[in-house]
């Protein structure tokens, strides 16, 4: 018997014995009492066999043993301690709407998870492992009640190999912690201006000539679909179309507008290449390729891109402007919506829905196509009142660097949505988060995604109610960790990159100025402007997270003390250690630099952090003294901060934040 | 044109601009000048074609990008700055005693690496690897000239998933790092009391009832043979008979001496259980299971086992006592000779030859097989004086977790075989370390395997006259941080299991302290008794390092204070900065512990961790001053750091050794 003791919102658990849920369910109801986990665990299915159903659930205790050190081996004579009745196992490719709601049930005596599909049953599990608790007699889960179902059919992630290669390894784990945070659609960014990156038997010489020799097979291909729909993930392959097609050219040129020849793009940003809409042959050649796609990938939506077509080279070609004039054809959007409806038709006699950015948004197009909108949220809202389905990426942009908070703070149906009707709204499926390539490679892109996009998981799957952003932030820092269990390497690739900035040298000094750094996004690296695809990721600037989990923790004992300086000992102590770590830390670091050039770039930033950290002892000492600092003071360090906040090496001194929140507390 | 401008010993190149190689190489002449890595660098074959070695030239280009951070896309239209000649392919699968010799010649315009065979290609590439080098300009290899050849030909590592299991990944990424230190021989041990690893399709209850499900399939075996065989290395099964078989019998009871049933060993230690020898369905089941498992290994040599047969069950079975005196063996090692020899025909009909531990060493076994000495260096000095050719194990025990220093001390020519003539000495092959498997789990084998395996690997390879202590820590530090590269996971996993023992609270407290200390081998361990296969691991034990480097450093850096306090200025600040470090550490810790579990056991450790830290800081104001330490202090120090030295929590306190150093040197 389950006896309900409390109900709570988890609204702040950090570092306490209660459990971090990311995205955070629907109802949750502790009671009292545990569940032991030993070597005994056992995880059952009970309901009718699923041989797919069980193979997860072997997973899954294998991931619960990776994350307790405790060896679980499933032994058969056990009972189980996790029964799963699953009432159905559902499609058997995970579909856009279907039922993945569950219930868990959790007492001393062992859990009961339902659900009516297994999409259902792998999310209740994906609970069950961020339950576990470290407590006074070992690894446990709390007595509790569970009800869950997302807000959203639609949450996902998307992936460009085509600006840097991800190896296969690269994109398994990232499905893995995908589905640990209840992510159902892998948006697969499959080729670009950079790169063609599946092999086709129909058209070769798009790999051969269009990928350096890196593209996945078509083995590898199905492999992947396989993989993901085994953890309850549909893969929606997109092959960018009129525009950013400069990888296909290079082996076809006569699908472009222009004569050519073509060389794969090793620049960033918009290339002109473009499509020519107005030969036959296009469409002939397309209609084969979407042949032989639509057999890898069996999602019934097919992405097409469609984003940020140049309409220099169309406005030039006298074939294409004769062609629009024949057609009609006004203006460039106007010939790209002609191919798109080409090229929708083609799907459709595919069974595959046509799936877009903004910009293919056009009266032409039918009804049952879904818009991904990337420029705002008007545009999602617009297609909505034309009738248009649609997902909201704007806002979800990892590759910017943006907080957290940001992206936690992005809602599909906010903004130009709040104002829709119910029909209207319910044409918002929901998110996806975009992990554009130009600035990660296969070694640093999982700290770029995790653990923010757990952030985004949970605005996607969680009533919208959920908006405390210090129980966000609590619970994603432990969800951080726990997704290193998965198997993603965000935390893991911090040290190594360290130590080959340092050539191997014991690189503590290093480590702690990068702690007190962020990585900067797109934007701001974009204005260096000396970056191709060739450019080494190996600086800080790669290296820093994008968010500091330790800047963040002396933000908030500096908005404590300042507020407090005598009530909070405990945070004073922290910052004190702190400050007097950055003081002390220029001389070994400025040694270190002078034999490491990877460091060379950082000597001011060091210099800088010291300041800081003298700074802020002083302001330690003035507010334990219940003194204001001297003007003067105030007024230098004030002026000192802001020219810190300009970036420098391509990295934020985050280590201004909680000095300025003592300055600030200390004018109060 | 080379121009030789040194010839030089790498006597030590810690943290310095010269490479850290290891092996180390017959001859390497450094010679002015240098090679820069870029996107642009290309490694080609310009031998006759070999697919295999293309292979092979690709994940070693793919390699150096993660080593460097460098995008390296092997542009076809680029200039191939690493050439390789390879006369010709060698064996298609690793052969014992072929040729393994390379040189390699860098130089500021390319690098030429010249090989007979594949082997020595691979073993050239990775010498390239070791010697890139960050300096001014960023990565670069130093102009030089490499002679190079092996100095035995069987140069091992022996993996034990039998006691804890070892998912395919971890053997896949130890047989890279194996690899890159030129170590030749992958030995398997397959089946042991605890597990039966392989699926066999003839006898299927032996994976089915002795793995908990845990095995690999036949599918995956020739996977890994085939993974090794590219690395150049082979793969020798070991299926341990007639002893070890436990987990035989719980699906076979008909092959064991007493009734049973049987039941998986979930203990470690030495089982009772063994095949029965009288009846001639032992040796009928024998045959077909050699039938079936000789076509899974390519190799030519077929590991039985043959250790550790306890005499008991064999002694009270009235019908194995009447077949010995029937055959008139006198006591049990006869009857396993006897036993031995069945075998060994089975095998040899097969075209396998026979190797097993010490054991096996009986006059009636034909002089072809090989012993296995794991009892020590009189046993395979004994066993090469009879004839029989062997392989050194003892000493290379990586399970003792001893330090690196005593495994590098161990030479198969020293101590008994230092007597030998020249033809008994051709009989040593060379050496195996091994990784029994009770203490460590997939989580932790690589920290018990990586980067000690890096110093045996130096001893079976490199002239046997480098014996520089000092030199070789300085290279396998930084080997170390160079083969997390390669893929293994022994520096990766340190930090996620301190935050798991915090239950995901900061750990920077638990981590000083982690790096204080070192962990206990398999004989400690034992002792403590309370063990089995389900018991979790996941405590400081296993977490710890065997050799603690910042200890070490520390140990150095108080040599030379004590010999000389006034005269290393750097050295006296680091101890300083690290002592108060150690005091301080004690009240972060305990307020951890007190909400950690897991840390609880190591609360007595911490406070010693700051009496010793304490300690330090008043030896070296008393150098630093020039004044002997009062007697009392010492004689209390010298009491107190004696106590420590027991180990606590299965650990060892090792930063009693710089206090001690101090303590030395503050006497004389």
């Amino acid at each position: 018997m389950l006896r309900f003791a409390l109900s709570i919102t988890l609204i702040s658990c950090a570092f306490a014995a209660v459990p971090a849920l990311m995205p955070v369910p629907v109802t949750v109801r502790l009671a009292t009492g545990k569940l032991t986990l030993d070597s005994t665990f056992r995880a059952a299915l009970v309901s009718a066999p699923d041989a797919r159903l069980e193979a997860s659930i072997g997973r899954f205790v294998a991931r619960l043993s990776r994350q307790t050190g405790i060896p679980m081996l499933g032994l058969k004579e056990a009972t189980p301690k996790l029964r799963i009745e699953c009432a159905g196992a559902g499609n058997d490719y995970p579909t856009l709407g279907e039922d993945e709601a569950y219930t868990l049930d959790v007492t001393s005596e062992g859990a009961l998870l339902k659900a009516s599909t297994r999409a259902g049953a792998l999310h209740g599990l994906a609970t069950f492992g961020q339950l576990v608790t470290l407590a006074q007699d070992g690894f446990e889960i709390p007595a509790v009640h569970i009800e869950d179902k997302p807000r959203f059919p639609w949450r996902g992630l998307m992936m460009d190999p085509a600006r840097h290669w991800m190896p296969l390894e690269v994109v398994k784990r990232n499905l893995d912690a995908m589905a640990a945070v209840k992510l159902n659609v892998f948006h697969w960014h499959l080729s670009d201006d950079q790169g063609f990156r599946v092999e086709s038997k129909r058209f070769p010489k798009l790999h051969q000539e269009g990928s350096d020799g890196l593209f996945y097979t078509q083995d590898e291909i199905h492999g992947v679909v396989a993989y993901a729909r085994d953890r309850g993930i549909r893969v929606v392959p997109e092959f960018d179309i009129p525009g950013h097609t400069t990888a296909w050219l290079v082996g076809y040129p006569e699908l472009g507008t222009t004569a050519g020849p073509y060389e794969m793009g090793r620049n960033w940003g918009v290339y002109e290449n473009v499509l020519d809409p107005s030969r036959e042959e296009t469409y002939a050649f397309l209609d084969a390729f979407f042949e032989e796609m639509t057999g890898l990938f069996p999602d019934p939506y097919f992405h097409i891109g469609g984003d940020e077509v140049v309409a220099k080279q169309w406005d030039a070609s006298a074939r294409v402007q004769a062609f629009a004039k024949q057609n009609n054809l006004k203006e460039a959007h106007a010939i790209q919506a002609y191919f798109n409806q080409r090229v929708q038709k083609l799907l459709q006699k595919r069974g595959k829905t046509l799936i877009g950015w903004d910009e293919v948004l056009h009266p032409d197009l039918p009804r049952d196509i879904v818009v991904q909108s990337w420029r705002g949220q008007k545009s999602l809202a617009e297609a909505a009142t034309k009738g248009y389905r649609g997902i909201l990426s704007w806002g979800y942009y990892l590759d910017h660097l943006s907080p957290a908070a940001f992206h936690y703070g992005v809602d599909p149906m906010s903004a130009d949505a709040d104002s829709l009707g119910p029909e209207a709204k319910s044409r918002i499926l929901g998110g996806e988060m975009c992990m554009w390539a130009e600035y990660v490679t296969a070694e640093t892109v999982d700290s770029r995604i995790w653990p923010r996009a757990a952030a985004i998981a949970e605005r996607l799957w969680s009533p919208a109610t959920n908006r405390h952003l210090k129980s966000m932030y609590a619970r994603m820092e432990m969800v951080s960790r726990w997704l290193e269990w998965t198997g993603v390497q965000h935390r893991a690739n911090y040290a190594p990159m360290l130590e080959r900035m340092t050539g191997g040298r014991p690189s503590e000094p290093l480590r702690v100025l990068a702690d007190a750094v962020e990585g900067l996004g797109l934007g701001p690296r974009q204005r260096v402007g000396k970056y191709t695809s060739l450019t080494p990721m190996n600086r800080l600037a790669d290296a820093a997270r994008p968010e500091s989990e330790s800047v963040r923790a002396l933000e908030l004992a500096a908005a404590n003390v300042a507020a407090n300086p005598k009530g909070s000992p405990a945070e004073a102590a922290l910052l004190r250690r702190e400050f007097s770590r950055w003081a002390a830390n220029d001389g070994p670091f400025q040694q270190l630099a002078a034999q490491s050039p990877l460091l060379v770039e950082l000597k001011p930033l060091s210099r800088d952090l010291a300041a800081l950290g003298n700074a802020g002892l002083k302001l330690l000492d003035a507010l334990e003294k219940g003194q204001a600092p001297a003007a003067a003071f105030v007024a230098e360090q004030t002026r000192e901060i802001a020219r810190m906040e300009k970036p420098a090496a391509e990295v934020n001194l985050a280590a201004t934040r909680p000095v300025k929140a003592l300055l600030k507390g200390g004018r109060k």
